[in-house]
């Protein structure tokens, strides 16, 4: 089946807006099995979408249209669309008591310029939109269907999956089927493939990966819901072992708070260079005061002397960035607050800093419990100052990950080199 | 001039990369006065890629080609451009020597496959990549000339800034000019254009407005830099006036680093719903040790009270979220710091939380200095945990950006509610 995507809007062309539509709806299709053919994006030109709907309704089956079905007179998608099948618009008289009993209901007056959301080329196919005011139609044209949708990312969503993702299946069967997500740590995406291209998967399985760092997502793709489909999830599984950070939900932060609800137990943070971007990811997700107690952002040496107790004999003997300064940070938060674990980074995100001993890239973590300690130095990518700290806030929430389901705390990270552990 | 961008590749289609490079050609076509009139990418099949390149050298005076010149087997540009001119492919041994001698400086062997990338169709004219291995060249079909460049975003970025830009400019010379830029905070879209449109702006010159939460970016537009340019960024700074974050470059965390340094002053901040976000902001500018002396994620009211002071009785009586609360975590985080200036912010970032006094999206902020402090009481808009938190951290970054330039602290913010104020 060809499908191929069409959007409208100067906003998209001129790069003010991302088209996040396109990309959400390629991995979606991906995700039950089929894929574009062409996506393109046409001014707000009348003569132009026209064109660009004709052409792509010649070469495909579906063509799914997105943006321009708002009120102002530079959303042109269904005067498009009546143009291409030769009707007039007409008035919906359905999606005008829809319009106005929206409206009604928030005590507002139905603004007179949304009479147009309701006007759709004759005999066009109403699709639904529970949560907005535009609503989605389908025409026919040479031989192909045209779904219009609206631009807004939530509406769009929503239609895409629960109204046309169906119509897709029903006529792809093989589209149907089960998809079992593992969100991994550690391993790049070419020894994902290396590792797993030689197993001998049944024809209708297939593996699909999606990098999106700090995290790749390995995807099994089957028919079925059934016992080979559990034996091939855990055949990945056990190949996958201890860098699984999550399987089908890929928050990482939500993965941690409910491991450490479970564990009822307490986190306080002491960060430096990452400066509280481990603290900010854990609190993104809501109920994070359950269990996060505090954090320390101890940037400077003062602050680590001050705040959290870091002797300053120690940071002269070692360095802000090492193991023993890691180590003391740790113990200091748990000090210094009514948290069980401390979690502790310092290191050197660059551009400068660096030197031959420790390069930019050379993070100091550790983990700390009761009297116990767990250290490392990892010499990370020195690509940039973001790269450097968000890899290290990865890390960080991978050892606290490893530590609370009783996996090794040191990970077998690939690209990322051990320079020294202590345990 | 018509101009529209064709790009490569399954992974764009699937989704599994965004196009990146097409959205920033959008706006850097833009800031010279021109744009796309159409955008599209399509799969890497041969037959398609070529009719794509045929109806678009038709309809543009300028296709801008990009990806597909790699090394690999489903690299296919240059063998479809060739196809599109009816010629064939042919050594280039200009960039064949390139080739050897880029491995050679690294010492490398060339990999035989990259032999591939020194094939141009026969007649097109080379177009050099100086940090890339891909040469990018141009073709002449139908009336257009069409430019193949890399799909590495900084081999692509360089070579249409440094080569392709200059022959659109002198095509068109009214896309030549200088380009003055606001970030201004706290204005809307609309109303920045309901404030502008009205002005007599001479017809050499033209407004553009870019918004990337939280600020919005407004770009004057004008062919020279003399005396009328002058006076025209003159008139916009009068009206834009203490809504101008920075002028020329976007990085808030930067200014406030310069102006942080150029008082001489150190900087504490005491975080609640922000949850380090704020801190992670300033950090990520390299060099915040200068004036950033510590941070404190006191999430939890028993971190409020006891790493910044913060008596329990005011707990009790006002809540967490409340002036008095922020006040005293303004003034509790000087107290346990070095810093001259203590920032402190507390409010309810949802879904949870709110209550009919205090809904979801109530932030209460502080500025302290010396026994001085400053406070507000905002209603942010509630759409999500993320842009309440992402607004928050964007006010108090203004809160101080006004205070160390004497304007006044309580910022005019359209759709932001002030609830209350304490000078």
């Amino acid at each position: 089946m060809k499908i191929e995507m069409l959007s409208t809007g100067d906003e998209v062309l001129q790069g003010d807006i991302a088209d996040t539509n396109a990309a959400w709806c390629g991995q979606e299709l991906n995700d039950i099995g089929l894929s574009f053919s062409r996506r393109q994006t046409v001014a707000d030109k009348l003569e132009d979408i026209v064109d660009a709907l004709h052409q792509a309704a010649l070469r495909s089956d579906w063509v799914l249209v997105n943006g321009g079905l708002g009120p102002t007179s530079d959303d042109l998608s269904a005067e498009a669309a009546a143009q291409l099948i030769g009707k007039p618009l007409q008035l919906n008289q359905h999606w005008l008591s829809q319009l106005q009993a929206w409206y009604q209901l928030q005590n507002i007056a139905m603004p007179e310029s949304n009479v147009k959301q309701a006007m759709l080329p004759e005999g066009a196919e109403l699709v639904d939109n529970p949560i907005g005011t535009a609503s989605g139609f389908i025409v026919q044209h040479a031989g192909a269907q045209l779904l219009f949708t609206p631009g807004v990312p939530s509406e769009f969503k929503k239609m895409v999956k629960q109204q046309w993702f169906p119509r897709l299946q029903a006529a792809v069967p093989e589209s149907n089927g089960e998809v079992k997500r593992f969100y991994t740590f550690g391993l790049s995406e070419s020894s994902l493939s290396d590792r797993f291209d030689p197993l001998e998967l049944p024809p209708e399985a297939r593996l699909g990966y999606r990098s999106s760092r700090p995290s790749i997502e390995v995807k099994l793709f089957y028919p079925r819901q059934d016992a080979e489909f559990e034996r091939l999830s855990q055949l990945l599984r056990a190949q996958l072992a201890a860098h699984i950070f999550t399987e089908d939900q890929g928050n990482w932060a939500l993965h941690l708070q409910q491991l450490m609800v479970a564990a009822g137990k307490k986190l306080v943070l002491a960060e430096s260079c990452t400066g509280g971007m481990l603290a900010a990811e854990l609190v993104a997700v809501a109920g994070s005061s359950a269990y996060l107690d505090r954090g320390f952002v101890t940037y400077s040496n003062l602050a680590k002397q001050q705040s959290i107790g870091v002797p300053e004999a120690l940071l002269e003997q070692y360095g802000a960035v090492s193991m023993e300064t890691s180590q003391a940070m740790a113990f200091g938060a748990l000090a210094n607050s009514a948290a069980n674990i401390a979690l502790s980074i310092t290191g050197i995100a660059g551009p400068d800093g660096g030197s031959e001993q420790k390069p930019v890239g050379t993070v100091c973590f550790s983990l700390a419990e009761g009297d116990r300690c767990i250290s490392q130095q990892l010499l990370l990518s020195n690509r940039s100052r973001s790269v450097v700290r968000v890899m290290a806030t990865a890390v960080a929430m991978d050892m606290l990950r490893r530590y609370l389901t009783d996996l090794p705390v040191f990970g077998e990270y690939q690209h990322i080199k051990r320079i020294a552990s202590k345990n």
